[in-house]
């Protein structure tokens, strides 16, 4: 799955622990990851506990396998695991 | 496609048209739409010039159809029909 979120600053940090514990981060307000249906149903309950749903946004985008997606980075590949070195 | 960005705020006004020209606004730095393999093309090609690649990062993630990706969204749905009445 892919997570993109646009919450209020002051929710920030805790939509971002929240997703760090399901997901790989990989650049600002996005995160991915391979979830199961049940790590999927918790973040999202977890997320939607946690947002103002007047005011804040996140859309995720799922498939069933990441054989169906395809990822193409331009510039730097900012989540990538050249930032754990 | 799904195409995430995050660039420098200078750089930011000229990444956002490119992307409006081919795609819709779906949430802060994030766009989605379906291309044809030329415009897809010819989308990255304009955003390659664009950013700084040492700074910058883009990412875009296809399918082959928009059925093999299912989106879910939490809180307001920022990108929807409902912003253009």
């Amino acid at each position: 799955m892919i997570l993109v979120y646009d919450t209020a600053v002051e929710r920030n940090p805790k939509v971002l622990k929240t997703c760090r514990k399901y997901l790989h981060w990989t650049q600002r307000s996005v995160f991915q990851g391979e979830l199961t249906t049940a790590q999927y149903r918790a973040l999202m309950a977890a997320l939607n506990t946690t947002i103002d749903p007047e005011y804040d946004s996140i859309v995720a985008y799922t498939t069933r396998s990441p054989d169906m997606i395809e990822s193409t980075t331009l510039g730097v590949d900012l989540g990538g695991p050249g930032d754990i070195l």
